[in-house]
C-alpha cells in the first residue's frame, strides 16, 4: 500500500485537521461545487492512484447534505483508482434507525450502510454506535472506538464516593454498566417510553439514587428531551448532583443552552465527534478531542497493526 | 403466484405438520440423504415450478446440521424453478451472535443471513429475534412476529395484585418492560455480566421485587444458567413466587428438569418455535404453540395481506 | 400483479394528485418525520405487499433531502414486500453530472442510479434526462419519456413562418434540430462555452437568426445564465422576438421573474415535471402539464402495454 | 503491486508490440486456440500471479471475435491469480451503442462494459469514446485519454489563416470546438440526420466555410458515409481545400480508398488505435502514433502516478 | 405470468419455427442490425413488457457472433421489461470448456454462464450438456433436456441381438451405459487421449466388439476426429456393422461427407440441435427433430408444470 | 502484501501443524466457542490486520460442523481486515454433488462453493476434485493439485511386468488412464450403477485383468462399497493380486478394517488429505502426506510465484 491521503468534507473540518496534525501529514484539499439545480458535485484535489485514502466526513446536521456529499467523495476516490477507501466516520446518525419498530418504515441505519459500500467504501472507523448490532449492518469491516475510557478517565480525578451512573434507558443501560465498573460505582436506569421523537417519558428509575452524586451516561445528546424528562425524575429522588455525559453532543434546539441553564446541573462532558457551535460553549461544557485516538486507529490500520490491541 | 407448496427440514416436523393443518394444505414430501462421506443432499418431492414455496425450519441443535440441510433446501428449491421461497424460521439461533464483544470474531447473524440470501431466501418469517437489530442483517423482507402477546394471554387469568416482571439482562429489559406494560405491572431486572458462556453474574436486581410474585421473562432459556443465578438474587430478596417465561424454550442440558425442581419456580411457560423432549416435559410445564400465528401470516403473506396489521 | 399503489415524496405532491386524478386510483398517505439529529424516517401508511408501487419523487431542490427520502421510501416498500418498484422521476437532476470532465470528480448521474438500485428501485419512468446516454446508467429498465411532443403542441398554433428554433448550446443541437423539424422550421444553436456552473460565454450562434421569431430550446432552465448570454448574442443580430421553452423550469435564483422581466421575451413555456413557486408565475409564463402522459405510462406499465408505441 | 506483465489479444498486435517497446517490457505470449465446434480458448503463457496484468485489445473487425477473445483473456487472467488487470482497449466499437433511440432495442456500451466487469476486468483505459458519457457506463475505474493533443500538433505546423474546423454533426461539435480552440480557428457543423446505419443526409451547414480551408473532424470513420455527404455540403459552399481527421480510422469498405480518391480531399489523418491494412495505405494518409500516450499512461498507473497531470 | 412471446436469432431460423408450429404461436421478428464499424445491435420487434420471453440460440458456428447476438437480445429484452426471460439453447459449445487442464487458460463454459446471467438470463432450456457438471456452472435455474430417448426410440426398431454400444471415450462412457441399457445391449468405450483439438489417439477398445454390429455414441460430433480414429479401432478388431449417433451434429470440415463416404459405416443419427446444412444431406443421414421435446418444455414451463416429470 | 498468517479449524490440526513446519512459520491460534444452544463462535487469535491469511480445513465429517467453522473462520478473517483469505481445503467432500441426476435436488458442490465465496474466501487450495468441473463452481481463483504423482512414486518401485490399474468407474477412468500412463502399465474399468449411496452394482469390468497384479485407483474411499464390489468382479476374473490406492481415505463404517480384512488385497495407500483414526490404523496401510505439496504451493501463492510450474 502506497501513501496515505486524507480529505474531509464540510461537516467537520476541524476535527480533520486536528487528526492530520496528530497524523504529521497534510489534509488534502477537496471541492465541493453546488450547481444551480442544487446537485453537488466533488473534487479531490490530490493523486489518489494507489493511495490509502481516508475520508473524514460525521454524519451531523444538515445530515443529507453531508450523507450525499460523502457519497460522492466516495464516487471520486474510486473513480480516482484508489487502492483503498477507509471512512473515518465519528459520527453515523444513521445508527438510530436500527430497529423496525412500526409498519413498512425504514432501516436507515441498513440503507446507509449499503448505500456507503454502493458508493466504493472499503471499511469504516467509527465511534460508539448507537447499538453493536449497527457493526452487522456492514458487509464491509468496520473497526468500532468506544470513547467510554476518554469520558472515564475525565471522572476519575473526582471523588466519587457516592456517585451511581444512571442511564436515561433500560436500553443503553449496559454501557452505562460497563462504564460505571470503570469507575468502580453502581448504576441505575431509567424505564423509557418513547411516544415520539420528542415525547418521551421515563416513569420511573430503577436503583437507587436518593442522596447520591449522579452522572447520567448516554451515548448521544440531540433535544435532550430524554436528559430533562431524566432530571425531574432524579430531583424527586433528591439526588445530591447531577454531571451529564455522553460521547456524541449534537445539542439541537439549543439542548446545551437549556441544559447549561438547569442550576443542579454542574458539568456536561462530550467529545469532539460532532462540530459544538463556537457560540454554545458555556463554562460547564468540556469538550474531550477523540483526535489522537483516530489519529492512532488510522495510523494502525495503515500501518497493518492491529486496532483492537489498542483499544481492547 | 400460483399454489402454495409447505415443505419441512429435520428440525421441527411437528411444528409443520400442525401449520399445515391450520392452513389446509398438505405438508409436501423432503427427502434428506446422507452420504457415506457425511455430505447431505435434499430432494423436494413435489412440484415447486412457480409455487409460492414455504420452507419451515427452526435453526435447532444440532444447529450446524439443520443449517446446511435448510441451505441445501433452498438450493433445491431455486434449482426447482419456485416462484418465490420463504423460509419459516420460528427460531433462529444465530441472532444471538449480533455483534463483534471481542477481536477478531465472527458475527454469525449477518454471516448466516447472507448465506441464506445466497442461497436463494426471498423471505424470512421469524419470530422473537433476540434483538430487534437483527432485522437489519438481513438484505431480503423479513416479517418478525413476536410471541409476547401469547404469553401474556396466559398469564392475563392471573391475579396480578403482587406481580413485577422481572428481565435478567438490562439489555433485554425493554421486551419485558412492554411486557409488563401489558399486564400493568412494574418491572425491574438483573444486572448481568457474562464472563462466558456458561459463567454469568447478576451483581444486583435494579428495581423492587420484595414479597412480590415474580414472572421472570427472557427471550430464550438454553442452559438456563442466567436463570438459574437470578433465582439466588431473588431469593436473597424474600420475593414470594416465581414464575419463568420465554418464547424459545431450548432447555440444553437438562434445564427443563432442573428448573422444575427448584421447589419456588410455581410454573414454566415457553412456545413450540422449538422442539420439547417429550421425556423432558413436567406438569410445571405449559408450551403455547405459535403455529396459528405462523399459519395466519403465510396465508396473508400468499395472499398478499398485510401482516402487520395483524400483529402490530 | 395485484393492484397499484401510487405514493410520493414531499418534492411535488401537486404533481403527484394531478397524476392519481388522471389514474383513477387514491394517492397514498406517507409518513415522513425528522428525527431531533436531523435523520429521516419514512413510513408507507398503506399495504404494499405483493403491490405494483409506484414511487412519485422528482429530484429538485432541496436536492440531497429529496434524493435521501426517495431513498428510504425504496427500502420501506422493499421492506413491506412490495410486488415491484417503481421509481416515477420526472426530473433527474443528478443527470447532469454525467461525465468525467476533470481528474478525480464524481460522476453523480451513474452513482445516483446505482444508489436507487441499491435501495431497491427496481424500473424507473424518467421525462427527458439530460442526455441520453443517462438512460445506459441505470441497470434497471427505464422508461424514458420526452415532452417535446407537447411543447411542439404548443406552438404549433403559432404563425411560424419566420420562426428559427435555437439551441444555446451544440451540446444539445440534437434535441433543437429534432423539435424545429416538428414545427418544420430551422434550427440554430449557440457555440457555448462553461468556465463555471455561473459563467458561460456563447462566442458566437451557428445558423441564420436576423430578423427572425426565435424559440429558444434547452431541456432545463436553472439560474438561466445560458439563456441570458444567448439573449445577447440573439440581440446583436437583431431577432425580431424571442420565446423560451424548456421541460424542466427549475428557475433558480428568480431566474423566472428576471427573465419575464426582459422586455423581448414574449413567452416562457416549461412543464410542471417539477414545482414552480406560485409567487414567481407572471402573465409571460406558461405550464404545460406532464401528468397525463405520466399516468397513461404508468398504467400502461402496470398492464404490461406498450410505452414505446404510445410515445414512439 | 509486483512486476507488469502485457499480453495482447489478435486485434492488433502490432500497437502492443510498439507500447512494449516504449515500456521496455516483453510482449508476453498467448496462446488462442479455436476448436473444432468453433469455441475460442486461450491460455495467457507466462505467470500472472499476483502480477500488474494489462490486457491491449481494441474492438476492431471481427469485433464479435475480438470481444469475445478479450472475455476469454479475463477469465484467464482471474483465474491465474492476476493482482490487477486492466484492459488497454485502444478503441471501444460498442460505445456507439450509448442510447436507447428506438424500443426494444440493446444499449452495447452498457452490457459489453458490464460484460467485461464480470469476465474481471479490474480498470479500463480507452481513447476517446464516442460519447463522453460512455464513461458512467463502467462501474471500474476508466482511464480516458483524448488523441485531440497529437491530431492538433500534426495541424499546428500549416498555415491556418483561412482554416475553419467542421464537425459533421452537431452531436459532435463540443469537440470540434475544443479542436478548433487548440488551433485558434473557428467552429463550423453539418445538421445530421440518420436515416440508418448507411444512409445519413446533412441538410445544412451551420457557420461559416465558404471559400474556407477546412478540416473535418470526426471521432471514427467507418464507411465514411457521414464524410462523404459532408463533402457534398462543403462543395456546395466552395469550400477552398478540405482535410480529414478522427481519431479512429477504421475506413470500412474501402472508405480510405474512395476518400483519398477524392480530388479535393488534400490529406487524411488518423492515429493508430486501430489496425490500417497496408493494401490500403495511400500518400495522403498520415497515420499518428498512440504508442507513446498509450506507454506512459500505462506506466503511471502500474507506478500510481497521476494519469490526468499527464493528459489533463 | 402473461402470454409467451417467442423469439429467434439468427443461428437457427428453422428450428425455432417448427418450435413455434409445435406450440401454436408466432415467431416474433428479430431485427438484428450490424454497424460499419462491425457492432451488432438488436431491436425485438414485439411488445415483451411483462412477457414470459424465450430467446431460441444454439450457439452453433459463427459462435462468437451468435453469442454476441444472444447477449444483446437478453439486454433489449430486459430493457424492454420483460417479466421472465428464458434463453433456449439446444446447443451450448461452450460446455466442453469445462475444466482448466493446462495452467492459465479461461473456463469458458462458466464464463458464458456468467455472462448470460449478467446480461439477463432467467432461465436456461438446453439439450445434452458436454457433462453433466456444467449445469452448475450457472447460478440461474437449468432445465436440462437429453436426447438418448428420441436416438434409442430410433434405434429400437432394429434387430440388436448382436449389437454392442461404444463410447468413443471413457470420459463418456457413462452416457453410452445408459443407452445401452435402453437398448438392452452391452457397452464398450475406447481408451482416448486427447494430445490437441484436432489430434486424438484411441489406444485401445475396452470391452468385447469382435464381429459385433456396433453403435458409436458420442454428444457432439464436429470434424470427427474422434469418431475416424475409433473406427480405424473398430475395423482392427473386425466389427460387423457400424452406425454412429450423436446428438449435436455439427460436423465441421465436411465431417458429414467424409463420414458417409465410409463404406462400413451404415447410417449417421443425429438430431436438430444444430442447422445440418442441406448440401451436405446424404442418405445415410437421419435427423430426428426435437422441436416436440422443447415445444412441450417451454409450454410446461409457461404453464408451471414439473418438466422433469415429463423426461425424468 | 505482508506476512503470512496460517489458522487452522478442527477438522485436521495434525496436517496443519505438518504445513506449518515445512513452512516454517507458526499455527496462530483459533478459538471456537459452542454456545448453550449449540451456535458456533470462532476467534481468530493472532492479527489478521493486511496480513495473507490461509485457513486450512478439510470437509471430512462431521461435515457440516466442519463447514459452517470454515464459514465463521472466513467471516472473522475478512472482519478482522485480513489482505488476502486464502483456504486450503485438500478434501472438498461436497465436490461429489456436482450434478443434477434427479429433479429438485440440491448441487452442494455449486451451493457451497458460492458459500465460501459470500463468507469472504478469496481463493481456494484444493486437492484431487471429484471432478475436474468442480473447478468452475468457484467464481474465485483455485488451484488444484493432484496427489497422482505422490501415488505413483510410491508404486514406481515395485515389480510392474504384469500390473494394470484398474477404475471402479468408468467416469473416473480418465485419471486412472493418466494414472496408468505414469506406470506405464495399461488400464481396465468397472462399469458401474450406483442405486443409492450404499448400493452399487458394477456388471463388468471392461478390459482385460485375468492373472494380473491389480491397483485399484479411486479419488476417494468412504464406506468402499464400490471398492468391495470390484473385488468380486476382479476375483471372477482370477486377478493375481489387488492393492487399493486413493487420495481421499475417508474409510467410513470401519471400511479401512473391513478392507483390510480381506486376505487378497496385499496393500492400501492413501494420503493424509483427512484425517485417519489411528484405533484403525493397519500394517496394510501406507499414509502418503501432502503436507510439503501443500506447504510448497502455500509458499508459491503467497511470494506470487507460479503454482502451475510446480505441479504441471
Amino acid at each position: 500500500m502506497r501513501d496515505i491521503a486524507v480529505f474531509t468534507g464540510s461537516a467537520h473540518p476541524e476535527l480533520a485537521t486536528e487528526i492530520c496534525q496528530h497524523l504529521g501529514v497534510p489534509l488534502l484539499p477537496t471541492r465541493i461545487s453546488r450547481f444551480a439545480n442544487d446537485c453537488l458535485e466533488v473534487q479531490l484535489q490530490a493523486n489518489c492512484r494507489e493511495r490509502d485514502v481516508f475520508l473524514i466526513q460525521p454524519l451531523v446536521p444538515p445530515v443529507q447534505e453531508h450523507l450525499v456529499e460523502l457519497l460522492l467523495m466516495l464516487d471520486a476516490a474510486r473513480g480516482a483508482s484508489a487502492g483503498r477507501i477507509t471512512v473515518v466516520m465519528p459520527h453515523y446518525a444513521y445508527a438510530r434507525s436500527d430497529k423496525k419498530d412500526a409498519p413498512r418504515i425504514s432501516i436507515g441505519g441498513r440503507l446507509v450502510a449499503d448505500l456507503l459500500t454502493t458508493a466504493g467504501a472499503g471499511r469504516i472507523l467509527a465511534i460508539t454506535l448507537h447499538s453493536p448490532q449497527v457493526h452487522g449492518f456492514f458487509s464491509i469491516p468496520v473497526d468500532h472506538l468506544h470513547a467510554l475510557r476518554e469520558l472515564a478517565t475525565h471522572f476519575q480525578g473526582y471523588d466519587l464516593a457516592d456517585t451511581v451512573v444512571v442511564s436515561p434507558d433500560l436500553g443503553n443501560a449496559k454501557q452505562a454498566a460497563a462504564f460505571a465498573r470503570m469507575l468502580k460505582v453502581p448504576v441505575a436506569a431509567g424505564a423509557k417510553q418513547r411516544f415520539s421523537d420528542d415525547k418521551v417519558v421515563i416513569s420511573t428509575v430503577i436503583g437507587d439514587v436518593v442522596d447520591r452524586d449522579v452522572i447520567v451516561l448516554d451515548d448521544e445528546i440531540a433535544k435532550g428531551s430524554t436528559v430533562f424528562e431524566l432530571l425531574d425524575r432524579l430531583r424527586e429522588q433528591k439526588v445530591r448532583s447531577v454531571r451529564v455525559a455522553c460521547t456524541h453532543g449534537l445539542f439541537a434546539s439549543a439542548a446545551l443552552r437549556r441544559l447549561s441553564a438547569e442550576p443542579d446541573v454542574a458539568e456536561i462532558v462530550c467529545t469532539n465527534t460532532v462540530p459544538i457551535p463556537t457560540r454554545d460553549h458555556t463554562d460547564k461544557l468540556t469538550v474531550l478531542s477523540v483526535a489522537p485516538a483516530l489519529a492512532e486507529a488510522m495510523r494502525r490500520i495503515h500501518n497493518g497493526e492491529s486496532v483492537s490491541a489498542l483499544f481492547g
